[in-house]
């Protein structure tokens, strides 16, 4: 039995505690978070689970393995630094760290001391981008063209970062998992609006060698909410919208076919567009943060990495020090 | 009554050809297309219109007060020249030629010959565009933040030219209407996917000087249509989605209110966001293009400038030309 | 070349008079109206056709082979006896005749006079419903168990007859055409709201032999438009939306497998459910009416029953009657 | 503290257990079920709450001041009489027995002991359901003139009874809330399909004095999942989907205005159809459930009348009833 010990109970970590408690092989020893009334509501639901204001107290403690770190990102280096030089096996939600530096320390760190260092990449673990990757490769949208995602709504879930830290992190991890070729380069343009600290609006590209594009639209700002990424592809398109409650991934039969002629006198290419059926695969209705904890426990019970390792956390990290470096340079591309 | 030279019968023609049979004071008298089996289906539906491969002979004649130019950009500014020197009132499809050059050639030609020159910005006399115009005026959104536009969908409706001269364009038209205020900058990043010979995506950014941003998504490749507006305001939001058939624009009364504390030992900012009813006015079912052919009789008969005039035709022309710059330039911001 | 006269240019006659101008081997040579104002109007659409108020003129004419009736229900049987005793091939917009009688009469007489007698069951010719047809053929939805259509809108199309002849003639026009078996019985309750004098809202129930069953909602006072058909088969389900613009068609792999055990002590159903893929065919764009209009010139060329001839048109209203008449009755079941 | 014993943990128990322990002055003391594994989960998420395979031991006990059967409707009766013997308040899942002679004895029962007596007629809680009912007092949509409810999807729920008792439950509890007049008979059609031992699709129409109409249209074989209530009323009309994400309710400035003019000749009735804008209230997202344990806790508190009490229980048993015995006599008005 892998005891665990959560540190953060805010927007998520009631999430994980829940989650936690339906994992066999886990269970939830200790809670910590700073704020006594969320200790307080902890308690109420957990019976039996000790909890702490002080986090330090459960990171040192001998009746933990495993240490979850859900607080606000500023924390998380010192917090999973303090957790892995305690030998303790470290999940922490996304990002991993504030900093490419940091989050390299931290991959550095676990792999000296021998621990598994997950990232909370939940959409990874979610039944729709497990779909589309299986989609993907089957090669039944063939070559891809493009990705594009819209991931807007009202409100702010950090306080200490600005949008893209935020919410582009899902998407750039999302895209992380199902490309298998490495960026290039990161441009990124966005604003501060509303006399907010931090920009709350962001348009980030990514771009690869091949030509290959995604691009990310992200905002705090927005009167709906919008999950939804389209990929195109060469010989089939696909649509995933997050906020529908029955088809969530639909594939389009849709795409191009063209045909170059050489004339002597001059040269057309004639395109011609495949509209065809679409369909929308079952997915099964497991909750991806069950798979993220399961693969936690999978990892340390294996001695083996996760799929969300600490590399793919660095990854993401990298590409958003790219964007954040872009917006304040009026979008200039930044090399990776 | 007017009589009207229409030059073109491919895709918007017939449309164009529809409306003026229903748009008093005025008569269809002749048709031109290079194509003669056009021709022939422009007879049969408007029997008595004369018909002609030649436009010129359409342009020159004495039967003809104004000319409508539906054909393609590359031939715009010719046709039109010809059109006003030829002292013919014209009103031209979007947009209204394929340079900034051409186009202030003719918006100079037209006040020398004091004929009408006006430009087919559909979309600015839509209900929809009129109703959020209205909204705007009376201070129902508050101060503008953001607008965000998605027009997407599968095929080439333009041969000769990129996606963003097609579908950036009615975008452009449509924030020239709306937003009183001049933007600075354009900067735009995009691809030519599939082995097209032009960008068949493409992601433009206009920046204004008061942090007031727009961007714009334009995308031939893409398996579902999308037209959708996002426009934040400080008190309200508002989403334009051309594509419902019932409520095209639902208003938001949801905002930020916030309110800046400055401690002694740290500034916070406390961000509440108001959350509150929705509601969608009734939008008339009229045709917009029912409005432009209506606006073109009235200027030409009151002998005043029509509200999108070759003055707005060379603003969406002079954006279009600087998102094309930056495309080229890596998303370089183009000063306007 | 067939040359027709349309009788009635109200609501539907503009869109036949559109539908026809397209139609190879037909011409529209006349067009009778009461109103002076609707016959301007079509005048202006469509110059050189001829204009009429007294419809016997052109019933009676020698340059009319064929007659199109878009008139009020209650002047159908009037018209188109009139027009079939002329010898003229007649079609008629749905339903056939007021009452069973009348309809019945229609068909005999055209069978004596051998003119074609076809009835505007619209939808039959959509892509939509020719696309379920073919599947239902297949056997792709495996055995029939019940359909559920929701026909709702606000606007009354009809004045001088009940929601039931108006909108629940195209629900049993198209489950006339798709369900091979026939109805044994019907019964229909509803109601008269807000002091209209004919029923404005109505369910109807069309019972069958063998258990399927059939349910019409129609409704003249609904807020919002809903054109939705439901067909649960045993091997998968369907969903038609005919307001949906580009999916009308979702074919639901879900069905029922059940295993009924037989237990010594007690009888037990094991029910499971299978939920799987959505697909939906691509259907073509072409429009119904054109369709309509190309199988009546087709029947008249080929000397053939047309697909919705008299036959169809006189079960449909003999169910309406019934329907009707069980409305007077409490909802008694009313066999056919 | 009241302390509660939950019986029953297979679907709604959990739900109910959940939102125990988040209500104040309750405590969730004990659950019971008749199966081991079941007890096991509920042991997992709930350490230090007692659990019995008899639910007799916890209805005895001492411990326990209330008692919440969520078990199947066949066993309502028995431990519901049990634990009202036993001087416990009781909250019973919808519906309130399998019978009006069950449900009444409930009713006198509890009367007779003096205790509290609930049921979980979940709906009447729901922010939706609760701004309607506001809507309605307001006069927003004048006098009702119709209530169309659509309750459909795939699966059964209740194993030992058919849809209308397990569905319609739910609808004729929200009509019974929202509406003050009381019905004056039902009747219903329906039908066993796929070999099912009970009705599984069936149409219910409740029938007022004065005019006013209920339809419910409930279905265990649907392919989708439809939770939708349109309720027309002579100044408004209001359209109720649950399943939408962000707006369930949504009210359209839609009606008729009419106006009888009494000609010489003959009657006419003009009508006009409004058609206005449509707002959508904010709803609050608190859960339905949660604000059903706080009742029945301020009920106990309080000594007082639940909202939805015994006689709305068996208000609503009364009309599941008449609509089963509609369904066994061809749709025949059943007088309540």
């Amino acid at each position: 039995m892998i005891r665990v010990g959560l540190i953060g109970y805010g927007y998520w970590g009631p999430n994980l505690a829940r989650n936690l408690a339906d994992t066999d092989d886990m269970c939830l020893q200790a809670i910590a978070d700073t704020r006594a009334d969320r200790l307080d509501a902890a308690a109420r639901r957990h019976a039996g689970v000790a909890t702490a204001i002080d986090a330090m107290r459960v990171i040192a403690s001998d009746d933990i393995d495993a240490v979850i770190v859900a607080t606000p990102l500023g924390t998380h280096h010192r917090l999973a630094k303090a957790a892995i030089e305690a030998g303790k096996h470290v999940l922490i939600e996304k990002p991993l760290a504030s900093s490419a530096r940091d989050a390299a320390e931290l991959v550095a760190l676990a792999a000296d001391r021998d621990v598994r260092l997950m990232v909370d990449h939940t959409f990874v673990y979610s039944s729709a981008v497990v779909a589309i990757r299986s989609l993907i490769d089957r090669g039944h949208l063939g070559d891809l063209l493009y990705v594009d995602s819209v991931r807007i709504n009202l409100g702010l879930f950090q306080q200490d970062s600005n949008v893209i830290w935020d919410l582009a992190a899902h998407d750039l991890a999302i895209m992380d998992y199902l490309i298998d070729a490495r960026p290039v380069a990161v441009s990124a343009n966005g604003a501060r609006l509303a006399g907010f600290q931090h920009e709350n609006i962001a348009y980030i590209t990514v771009h690869f060698a091949n030509g290959f594009l995604c691009h990310f639209h992200v905002n705090w700002l927005a009167p709906v909410k919008i999950r939804q990424m389209v990929i195109g592809g060469q010989q089939r398109m696909l649509v995933y919208n997050d906020m529908d409650p029955s088809e969530k991934v639909r594939v389009y039969d849709k795409g191009v076919d063209f045909d170059v002629k050489d004339d002597q006198a001059r040269r057309q290419i004639l395109v011609s567009y495949r509209t065809g059926d679409m369909f929308a695969p079952h997915l099964d209705r497991t909750e991806a943060l069950a798979r993220v904890t399961r693969e936690f426990a999978d990892a340390i019970a294996g001695r083996r990495t996760p799929l969300t390792d600490g590399a793919a956390g660095l990854r993401v990290v990298t590409m958003l020090e790219a964007a954040e470096r872009s917006l304040r340079e009026e979008g200039r591309r930044i090399a990776l």
